[in-house]
């Protein structure tokens, strides 16, 4: 980047500096987006540049589901409306936006912040288990947790992270469950990978 | 976005939607991106913030070529060892990047910031047309621009301009030249348009 010194204004290669840190940012998408908030009025480029700051204080995880929140409890956790008993376990807050989307969900969360891999270096102390164990066994008579779906990833550490859970807490009483595993919607099963298909056979229904 | 305001934290949704904005950026990459920030440090958020607010004072363009800078005239105008005598004819100031980053080129360049196309009602006076030609011919016999290059892009808009530039100025004395069309480096013959190969064919040059 120091060879666009010779040619190009110190705050705008500051600016695709900056820019190409960004995850699934490189050079070229850099040089693009600084040039197009060149473009923009001085309005716009405050508002984008207060909604980064905006993230500076008071973002942290809820104390019941570590779900990001900036009170005490997330959203999801303080709604009196939703099922408090249904507990949906998912590895991070982009899992628990995606299934948000659907509203086909009306229980809480808990977001374990990874998954289990050795080859990381990923223990059980890294991810928010033991809170969720405690959770599950805290509660009174009247807000036990009921079911608890695990929608962790369906890769290997997702597997791996889903049965460590199942095998820690089975033969409490609690209902554990699995989101289903087989073709998308919309899959081509020529294209489908083997253990996929074999899932998607296992896991057949009545039609 | 609205959906996520349910679960999420403000100033999170904020800059999802702020970043969502971006050209290139879609909902998903936005929320990739702002769980990224959200797990830096602030040292690091400010910096990104910081520059992005770094270009909003005295960006413009340089005053003989139309590159960008905080100055009057840009690095390379106002750079003695280049050879202000060749002018290199670019679409945008991203083009310049592109061709200085060859170190092949010691001239100087002119920025059109954009190429003729009537379909999006971009005419003549829409680009740094008359800047050029204004240029080309107030010069003293000693600083007169010999060679103009013209790299507009190969496209049907960058053809059509590079056309108008040379009707315009044809036969006024001036060496005007058009970068190579044909293979690029690395490329497959058999995947080439027959448009490119055609043009590789006429090109071609002693071995």
């Amino acid at each position: 980047m120091d060879l666009n010194n010779r040619f190009l204004p110190e705050c705008v290669t500051d600016l695709i500096e900056e820019l190409a840190k960004l995850p699934t940012v490189g050079k070229k998408s850099a040089q693009r987006l600084a040039f197009h908030l060149l473009r923009q009025d001085d309005e716009k480029i405050d508002k984008l540049a207060g909604a980064i700051l905006g993230i500076k204080d008071g973002v942290h995880f809820c104390e019941e589901c570590f779900n990001l929140t900036t009170e005490r409890v997330c959203k999801i956790c303080d709604n009196p409306s939703r099922n408090h008993k249904t507990v949906c376990v998912v590895e991070d807050v982009l899992d628990l936006i995606a299934l948000e989307s659907t509203m086909e969900f009306n229980g809480v969360y808990h977001v374990l912040h990874g998954a289990l891999s050795p080859l990381d270096n990923v223990g059980p102390d890294d991810l928010k288990l033991h809170e969720l164990f405690n959770r599950l066994e805290s509660k009174d008579e009247a807000d036990k947790v009921e079911e608890l779906i695990l929608a962790n990833n369906t890769n290997t550490e997702g597997e791996a992270t889903a049965l460590y859970i199942h095998e820690h807490l089975k033969g409490n009483g609690l209902n554990i469950t699995r989101i289903a595993s087989g073709m998308p919607v919309g899959g081509d099963l020529d294209y489908a990978d083997s253990l996929t298909l074999k899932r998607a056979l296992k896991g057949r229904g009545e039609f």
